[in-house]
Parts: structure tokens; C-alpha cells; sequence
């Protein structure tokens, strides 16, 4: 009996059962706003098998909204009650397609140019494991994770284009890799006058294109030299090329672009890079206007949370509320629950392990919800002190949403 | 160009490249003692694909050495560098079939009876989602682990039966569900005698047999009660079937046959199971006598660890020796390297998230080594003082391996 078909059971693991039927419609309405104007569904994915792009067909479509080959988000309900989020399971952003898979056939052979060093030269990942090790959880999330509730609230006429994302263009994963530093330091130590981390991904560049324009290269602030890692590894094992294997450019705290996939090139420059993704790209600014260099990057990623369960589908009586809580380069100081759209707040529990200031936390507080409907919301501190608000005015990108209402969760119970 | 067979490059991740095709040999080497008697090669897996048993047919055969279809071993060279190990890799030991696929289908639907405690009854796991929720790392690690390092220095005529164990039977993982203690506060506490914490496994008692022979029965001591959970998720994701799924009894610390599969029953209870698998095996006794109740059972595991990098396949020079180091049910308090089989000694620095006192820690020392053989070796001490020996004497059923020489890594650099 055990030898038929275990890994189909497997694989679908997050959506066993009978709560398979009911889930297109349980998550068209987890995923809409508490409040606001009535929108359409969003592209609604089918209950049964998302399709999903060859690269990462070996993914759990039953865990995954897609939104486009290069745009996949992690159903709500997927994150289910765990501390971190398993690869098969964790969204996808690309901004270029991926390279060939060829590059991952050997991975210690992968090199990465580094410069703006003391002795610039090129590293294989096999030199690379020669000068140090570390590990580091963090949450990986989209610049635009929750886009949705900005584009849901906003007034006619005014547009913010992008993936509609709810909550599910994130996950709290393992890195391991080298730290920068020390690979800077075997160099011979910074360039002087370098103010700037500038990395280059591995992507081609499709014939007739200027590279610049779709090149995947992003600069953050030295100071991020003590936390940027080099990774070769998720979870505990070689990083897929769907996530940037064979060597991924870690900055924890940042916002998921700044996490340079297949990274070829690593610099220390003075300037921040010209590549259209930085210097056009991924701004603050406000609706309607243009990106430009003179905006604020998009890069350390606010407080936020949200709740994972109940969501549709339970029973009413005494429920664990429970979600993810997480501080981009702070560490999580609280969290409040609300179980009435946010007129009365609790304490929740942190519960489960801290993997640390990058990472998300758990929390967990118990409920009793009589039939009927609740709006289940939950508010996050930082340790600088930030509290999420309850909205966030839109900007251009939609980028950095952290407001509490938007990802509230609305459920009618029996 | 993506769109080729991502899945069998993704799933061979551990051994990509060139480094596949020396792999049978270099294992044999890493994985015999570092001193001692010449001893055969051990039942040698193939450099290809192990032959994986249909339960676990989703594993990743390329990180496993099948001794049995019940016994199944991770690689060294799969530990990698990361800090959990990834359900694919992680080893296998069943003392007796696992239940039908079937059980798993509607996991929330899965039910445990709970006994001494104040209201007895039956709940399911969807009802003690209601009742609470953390997540523990912890070690799981086969009580068995290591027993190779017994057999191969035994004088003739002395034997231990069982699976030659090396390193492999054991793995770091985030397990997440709800502490049996709000469990039992939900039924109105402890019975009034209770000393043990008894669990049951859903396992099918195979026709003929006597049940007390046969089934999965485990009592711990009831202090533990204070960190058991009865876990659905491994790593965030759902228990398989082939770990436990739909819920196992997690006993941080203790070995893991106290880690109930498939658990059926609960119950606190005034002595330990009669049941043969824990009154006649799981005990530690001299080599040659049986096991009997009167013996210290197998339970909390003591300090360990053992180098995972550099293997077998490097080059001299500067390398990074890292490896993993648990301490049971205490914390690791240090860690030493040595290079030289244990002439000197120089400490390690812990790296990576510290995932609380069950779990490993990754260690990692750089060092320099030239051409020709090296033995390295790693020696663990925990927060309770205790320090990992040069060798253990041998017990009957070859279990709780900790000496430091058995796991040490010949390696031969050019």
C-alpha cells in the first residue's frame, strides 16, 4: 500500500483533503481588503492546479497563485502554521528571465567578479567556501508584497501598475553562504572612497536591448557590509535556480530585488549603479509621478504582519490567531491582535524560536469567535519603536506597504 | 532554454557537477574511522541512484545511502553547510511499516486519544490547532547513530547487531504544533499518579503477531512534559507520511524513537509501556546480554558532533572545517577542531541562528592544510559541562555513539 504514488500526497501537502474543494473561494475572500471599495477578484486562480512556468515546475502549484511566469505568489493559506517557508512554496519575483539551467550543473565552478577592493580579482564559489561560513535567516519579501490593498483604495482616475500582490510575495528562509566582509578582507579590504555595495545578476541580456535598461544590478549602502552574505545555500540545501542558485547576493532586511540573484559581479563603488532597475526603478515617489535618482531607494523593509489562521473555512469556538510578525533590519518587539476589524487590540505571544533580527516571528493568541463575521487583524512593533499603521498613503511603485488593514482577514464562521 | 527539466537538476542539488562522478569512493573514505582496524568497506551505495523505497520514492536519492527499506541513511556530503536539513535528505528508521498513504488525506481529520489526564477523550488534529502552537528545532537522531564506530572496534567474537549507522541517521529540523502541556491543561490536568508520558503509533500490527511485540509504544519520564509537542508541520511544511504525518510526538532531546510516528494515542500514565520496544530493545546494556527492564532506557541523547566540510574531493590550502554539534537536551556550550587527529585542538566559532538548546549549532575553524592526509575531528562540550570522549565503550544494542574519533574525516589533499 505504502509504494502507490506518495509523492502526488506529497506534494500537495499545505491542501490535503477536503479543504481543496472549497479553496478557490475561501482565498478569493481571505485575500480581500477588511474595508474599502468593492473590487473585482483578483485573477482568480483555479482551486485545482495553478500552471506553472517549466523553471519552477517542480514547485507545489497547489501553494501558489500565478500571476504571471515571472510573478508568483505564495498562497495565504500555504504558509500554514510554520516557522519558515519550504522552496517549493516560496513566491517568485523576476525582473528577466532566468538564465539557463546549465548554470547550476556546477555550482562551485560559478564565478563572481569582485572589485572595488584593495586586489580586485575573480572568485569561484569554491573559493568562496575557502574563507568563511555563516548562516542567516531572513525574510525575503517583494519590494511590491501587498500592492493590492494600495491599488484597491485608490480614488478614480489614479493607477499604480504592477502585480497586484497581497501577502504572499514573501517567506522567512535560511541563507547560507560566506559573509561579504570576509571575502572583502581577503581582498585586501574596501576601495577607498567606496560608499556603496553594487551587485550584478547573471541574467542574459536579450539581443537588442541596452543592457542597462534590463540588467538586473543593484546597489545598497556600505554599511551593509557587516550583514550581506554571499549564499550558496536555502534551507539547508544548494540554492535552486529559480531563487538565483548558484550564488545569491544576501542583503537581509532589504527588500527582495536588492537580493541580487546569480550574482556575477560584486563592487564596492562610490556611486550608486545607472541601471535603469536602480536608478529608475523601485523610488519612492508618488502616484503618477516618475521614478528618479533623487528619490529614495527602495531598500530596508518596514514593520509589518499578517495572520495565516483561521482563515475560511474554520469553525466558530476557541481558535489560536496566529501569523508572522517581522521588522526588515529590526528585530520584532510585539505584536497586537485584533479579532474586531481593530476597535480593540491584545497582546499576542511570540512563540517558536528567534532566528534572529532579519527573520520573521511567529505569534500566537488564542480567541474564542462565535458564529458569525470577524475581521482578524494584527499590528507589529519594531524594536526602534515603529508600530505598522493602520494605512499607508499610496506611492507610484506601490512599493512597501506595512498598514494593518489591508491584509486584515475576513471570516464568516459557523 | 528554462524550460528543461528544472525538477532532476534541482532534486540531484546536493551532488551537481563534476563532483558526482567520484562520489562512491570519497563517501567510503570520509565514512571510515579515522584509526582502528581495517574493516570492509561498508554494504557500498552505488555513486548513481540509491534505490529509494516507493514511501519515499519523492526523496532525493543522490543524498541517501538505502541500508534497508526501513533504514535509511543521509550522506555526510548531504549536510552541506546549511543549518536544517531539508526534508529530502533526512534519514529514515522505521520499526515497522508505515500506515497506508490514506492516513494522510485529511490530516486535520486524524485523531489521538489523550488518556490520564482528568477528562479523557479522543481529539482530532484539527481540534488542537484550537488549543495552542510553537515550533522547536530539534535534533532528531536515530538512538542507533554512530553504531558503525561500536562494531568496527569490537574484538572477535564480540558482536552488535544492527544498521552501521555513521553520521547519517540524523538531521536538524523546525517541528511545529502544540505543547502537550496545553493539551492536557485543556483536559483538566494529570491524572493523579502519572510519572510517564506514553505515546502510541498509528502503525498496522501485521497479522499473527502479538501487538505488544510489535507496535510503537514509547514512555518517557512525565518532566518532559514541559517541551513535548504533538507537531503537524516539519520544516512548514505538513508532516509526510514517511516522517510521522499527520502528527508525531516530538520528545526534544530524546532519540528518536521517543518521537512517536503517526501518533494514535497519548496518555500519562503511573509506569512505562510494557511494550517490547521499550521493555525488551532501547535499553543500554553490556554487549552480549539482553535487553531487560531494569536497564536505562534509551532517552536523552548526549553531546555530539561530527565535521561535514571539507570532504573528501578538496584541495589543499586554506579550507573552512565546519560541521554541526548537539548536546541532547542541553545547549552546546563550545566546540573544538583538531586537524591532526586529535594531537592538538584549537576552538570553533558557532555560526548561524542559535535555534535553541535541542537544536545543532553549526561550527566552522579555518585552517590551513598542505598536501597529503589529514584527520579532523570535532569535540563538543555542553552547557551541563559534559564533553564528548575519545571513544565510548560499546554497548549491546550499539546505541548513544559519541566518542570524537569514529566520526572523524580522513582526507587526502593534493
Amino acid at each position: 500500500m505504502s509504494e502507490t504514488r506518495p509523492e502526488s500526497l506529497h506534494r500537495r501537502g499545505f491542501l490535503a483533503g477536503v479543504a481543496v474543494a472549497g479553496l478557490g473561494a475561501a482565498q478569493a475572500r481571505a485575500e480581500s481588503p477588511a474595508q474599502g471599495p468593492a473590487t473585482q477578484a483578483p485573477a482568480a486562480p483555479a482551486p485545482d492546479k495553478a500552471k506553472l512556468p517549466g523553471y519552477v515546475a517542480w514547485k507545489d502549484a497547489d501553494a501558489l497563485i500565478v500571476h504571471s511566469n515571472q510573478t508568483i505568489e505564495t498562497r495565504r493559506s500555504a504558509f500554514g502554521t510554520g516557522l519558515i517557508t519550504d522552496e517549493s512554496a516560496l513566491y517568485i519575483r523576476n525582473n528577466v528571465n532566468p538564465p539557463p539551467e546549465s548554470i547550476v550543473a556546477d555550482r562551485d565552478g560559478w564565478r563572481v567578479e569582485i572589485a572595488g577592493v584593495a586586489r580586485p580579482g575573480t572568485l569561484t564559489v569554491g573559493d568562496l567556501k575557502r574563507l568563511g561560513l555563516t548562516t542567516v535567516a531572513t525574510v525575503l519579501q517583494c519590494s511590491g508584497n501587498g500592492r493590492k490593498y494600495f491599488q484597491d483604495r485608490l480614488p478614480p482616475g489614479q493607477k499604480i501598475s504592477g502585480t497586484p500582490w497581497t501577502v504572499g510575495a514573501a517567506g522567512c528562509v535560511l541563507w547560507t553562504g560566506v559573509p561579504l566582509k570576509a571575502v572583502v578582507e581577503a581582498m585586501g579590504g574596501p576601495a577607498s572612497g567606496a560608499r556603496f555595495i553594487t551587485g550584478t545578476g547573471g541574467e542574459e541580456i536579450p539581443p537588442g536591448l541596452k543592457p542597462k535598461d534590463v540588467m538586473v544590478e543593484r546597489s545598497v549602502p556600505l554599511a551593509a557590509l557587516d550583514t550581506v552574505i554571499l549564499a550558496w545555500a536555502l534551507n539547508g540545501r544548494p540554492i535552486s535556480l529559480a531563487h538565483g542558485g548558484p550564488l545569491r547576493m544576501i542583503v537581509p532586511g532589504y527588500s527582495g530585488v536588492n537580493n541580487v540573484k546569480y550574482v556575477k559581479a560584486v563592487s564596492l563603488t562610490e556611486a550608486e549603479t545607472d541601471a535603469k532597475i536602480q536608478a529608475g526603478s523601485y523610488r519612492m515617489h508618488a502616484v503618477g509621478e516618475k521614478a528618479a535618482p533623487s528619490q529614495p531607494p527602495v531598500w530596508e523593509q518596514p514593520v509589518r504582519s499578517w495572520i495565516t489562521a483561521p482563515l475560511e473555512g474554520s469553525r466558530a469556538g476557541r481558535v489560536v490567531v496566529a501569523g508572522v510578525a517581522f521588522g526588515g533590519v529590526n528585530a520584532v518587539a510585539g505584536v497586537e491582535v485584533s479579532v474586531d476589524g481593530g476597535a480593540t487590540w491584545r497582546k499576542a505571544e511570540l512563540v517558536g524560536p528567534d532566528l534572529g533580527r532579519f527573520a520573521w516571528r511567529q505569534f500566537a493568541l488564542p480567541a474564542d469567535l462565535g458564529p458569525g463575521t470577524h475581521v482578524l487583524a494584527s499590528r507589529a512593533t519594531d524594536s526602534a519603536g515603529n508600530v505598522q499603521p493602520e494605512e499607508v498613503p499610496a506611492n507610484g511603485g506601490g512599493y512597501s506597504h506595512n498598514g494593518w488593514r489591508g491584509p486584515a482577514v475576513t471570516l464568516t464562521l459557523a
